[in-house]
């Protein structure tokens, strides 16, 4: 047993032995061998490891619990707590089989660079504090404003995630659209987008009644009649429609509204237009998903999750917003204690442009993986995330019984068992269970969503560890789960 | 050159070459490896690395703007770049002599941590995503309110900083307390308060018109008749004051306002009561902070920062809540998408009680260190904080023409050198010299603020670097700048 594990012994100095909070260069280099061990053999087993194993979940949490310990514990039981304990029963979100909700993945670059970052601590919320690093992060932000088409004075800011993406947004439109009483203003989104668009209008102060969700199409796209005759009848009612949020890529089926369409319609009702690209925004690398998006650089501001389409750890969002201007005006105050802050397009003081003072150096886990390996390789992986939906689509449709309900407009297709005479409810039971056949065997792990009524099940890719291979393996998990409950239904 | 540093290689697998983004073990444990030799070397020389410079920061950030990279570049080419041009030309917030604003430290157990929880990259905001990984964070958070003397129906979320906790802290009391109309929504504060509270404010959706900022007294604590009387005002104008501010620690001089008081009132006056503990509120783990901060457990919301008192890496900042049910209340939005959510207060889903959805999965930086030393290190480690500041103090009041302009409730003193008969502009540049001459120096490093028109300079200590050693260098560096600008006088 190396030292580290029995005594965590401190660093010593000249000036005596150092506090214990000090990790000698021996302690530290061996608490980061010692997690790499783990970490390497966590991801050699990956493809192997059960994906939505979490009978027994409560009973272990209750098992955890525990008081604020008085005094330490050796390094090695915590890691194998964290390993052997904690890990085994998760959805495995890194997996390459993981084709639920919106895929993880987490490219381990991204964990080295929070390695760099979390040690040196530097505070890039002000330019002053950290030029360099700052323009690190500048250099991300900048870039994915170049993806989207837009012009220099666009601005992007990491967040957190889509959530705090989507609250900028639409606080920033609020200060710029409603500088007042802005309780008669009046949000419009389809019944498709995300709940994050609800909670940002409920976090920036607007009552529910305000946010006007507007029906979709049968692709699940935002029907524009239905949406102009709402603003129309809202305006004749003294309201004040002041945004729109458009989708480039829904959650439940990677719908993408007509992005000119809303672009023309908001220029013409002098609407901020908001479009909510965090799960496909990335796609816009590729050709496909550049002609898909067509009119998304017209938009006021863009939500993108590089933990998403950039296959980053969780906890990296970013939100770009055409006119620097608007997100300094919305998010400027003054104090005293505050460093020298600067009047520059070229020297950028984070937090005078976000809700954020302190919080940490996202953008080098957001710049390391892309400058090792340059656009180019995340482009193909996208396309290839699209291929393979389209593929997964193709076969399914050659399934006995099984009905496509929305074709990939990006890399997520959604389907369902039918079975001749029966009623929505029996289709959910239905297909729960050829959900949790297909689950059970734990190569993959779909999810299911209800689009306009009917209970159904997602295949989203978007992992960069999940390729051909393990969607040959999913496909042939859906057909021997298809199989099984026809001879369930022969057999009774 | 390892084979890291030229090529990047893709891993292998039994199904053939790798996609590029999947790095081999090899590469992994390379770039692990050169990493961990920068940041021993990095810490090793910390001691004697520059405090604060910042000149040639613009060049710096222009000479590494570029365009989105369509190709990769070697890993140590990156490492090199960040290390020797990025971090060399900062304020070094993580030396032992940064006295800055709030000092940084951080523990690098947890880029250890990071590094573990950004690679398994799991899921978190929902319980049942991973059970045991939650209830980690959960721990953490149940610490953190026992800490303050909360009930078992509190709750904890951790955020990115003190920003986001005083919005929540802001947002969650609006729900409670306004559920309507809010804008006749008065909230008050001291003359002292963070301006992350105003900045809450805005975002929460109130007009800064509706923010009350009450004088404070000579020790830079709230004045309670001040505020009795602001709220009889507004009551009478028949607006709806709702909410009060208190500091357990501000960031300019450290004051702690009367809590018992203010929870008196607010009891009184039925208004949420919150408190902002960011750059304080750990000192509570103190028998002094116990003391000072009697009143702490009768807040409604309490604003923590680990990765201030608890010397965490910057991104960990903590909300308490005595109240868990208004936490979800305020934030619990339906999504037919969403896995099954739990309705259970020990098996907590996180995205329910938080403005977040996705996020990184911040407990496990909180959870190792706390775990690996248990919290009497710590304790001890805020206790010695205490202990330097007070000397601090003491050693400045015995230099001729010093003044203590705030003595220290917590961790900081404030000074100033005065000469008879001088303006207070006059006073402004003698101090901005006698800084510069400090700081200059580099051996710590010191930043001002403005107390009631009085430029003076404050010495914060927070790192769990800083100890007496090097606080006897920044007295013996402040005698020599008030003997230097001694002499300049009398030769000029």
């Amino acid at each position: 047993m190396s030292k580290a594990e029995t005594e965590n012994p401190p660093a010593e100095s000249a000036t005596g032995p150092a506090h214990p909070l000090e990790l000698s260069e021996e302690t530290l280099r061996e608490m980061v061998e010692g997690a790499t061990e783990r970490i390497v053999e966590h991801l050699r087993t990956l493809p192997e490891q059960p994906l939505s194993y979490t009978e027994g979940g409560a009973e272990l949490a209750r098992s955890l619990r525990e008081d604020l310990p008085e005094s330490g514990q050796p390094y090695s039981e915590l890691l194998e707590l964290v390993f052997e304990r904690c890990l085994s029963l998760t959805y495995n979100t890194a997996s390459p089989g993981y084709l639920a909700f919106i895929p993880g993945g987490g490219l381990p670059h991204a964990a080295v660079a929070d390695l760099i970052a979390d040690t040196v601590n530097r505070y890039v919320g002000v330019f002053v504090a950290a030029p360099g690093l700052v323009q690190l992060e500048v250099n991300v932000t900048r870039w994915f404003c170049q993806m989207v088409g837009y012009p220099e004075t666009a601005r992007g800011l990491l967040t957190t995630g889509g959530s705090l993406a989507n609250f900028t947004a639409l606080y920033t439109a609020r200060r710029e659209r409603l500088p007042d009483n802005f309780l008669k203003g009046i949000l419009y989104c389809s019944d498709q987008v995300h709940h994050s668009i609800m909670k940002a209008a409920m976090l920036a102060g607007f009552p529910e009644g305000n946010i006007r969700v507007v029906p979709s199409d049968e692709h699940c796209r935002m029907q524009l009649d239905a949406l102009k005759e709402q603003i129309e009848s809202d305006r004749e009612s003294d309201l004040q429609p002041f945004l729109v949020v458009g989708s480039a890529g829904t959650v439940n089926t990677g719908a993408i509204d007509d992005l000119v369409a809303l672009a023309d319609l908001a220029a013409e009702q002098e609407l901020w237009f908001h479009v909510d690209g965090a799960y496909g925004g990335f796609f816009v690398l590729t050709e496909r998903g550049r002609e898909r998006f067509e009119g998304l650089d017209r938009a006021d501001s863009i939500s993108l999750d590089p933990h998403k389409g950039l296959f980053l750890p969780y906890g990296t969002g970013c939100l770009v917003v055409r006119d620097d201007a608007a997100l300094k005006r919305a998010h400027h105050v003054a104090a005293a204690y505050m460093p020298p802050l600067q009047d520059d397009l070229e020297q950028i003081d984070f937090s005078e442009s976000s809700p954020e003072l302190s919080r940490d150096f996202r953008g080098l886990r957001v710049w390391l993986p892309l400058k090792m390996h340059g656009v180019g390789v995340f482009r193909q992986a996208l396309a290839e995330k699209l291929d393979l939906a389209q593929w997964a689509c193709d076969e399914l449709s050659q399934i006995d019984g099984i009905e496509i309900v929305a074709e990939p407009q990006l890399s997520i297709v959604a389907f369902r068992l039918t079975r001749p005479g029966s009623s929505e409810a029996e289709l959910e039971v239905l297909n729960r269970d050829l959900q949790q056949r297909i689950n059970d065997k734990q190569h993959v792990f779909l999810t299911s969503t209800n689009l306009d009524g009917r209970y159904v099940i997602r295949i989203c890719v978007l992992s960069f560890r999940t390729h051909l291979d393990r969607m040959e393996q999913c496909l042939e998990d859906i057909r021997q789960a298809v199989q099984e409950i026809s001879e369930d239904t022969y057999s009774s």
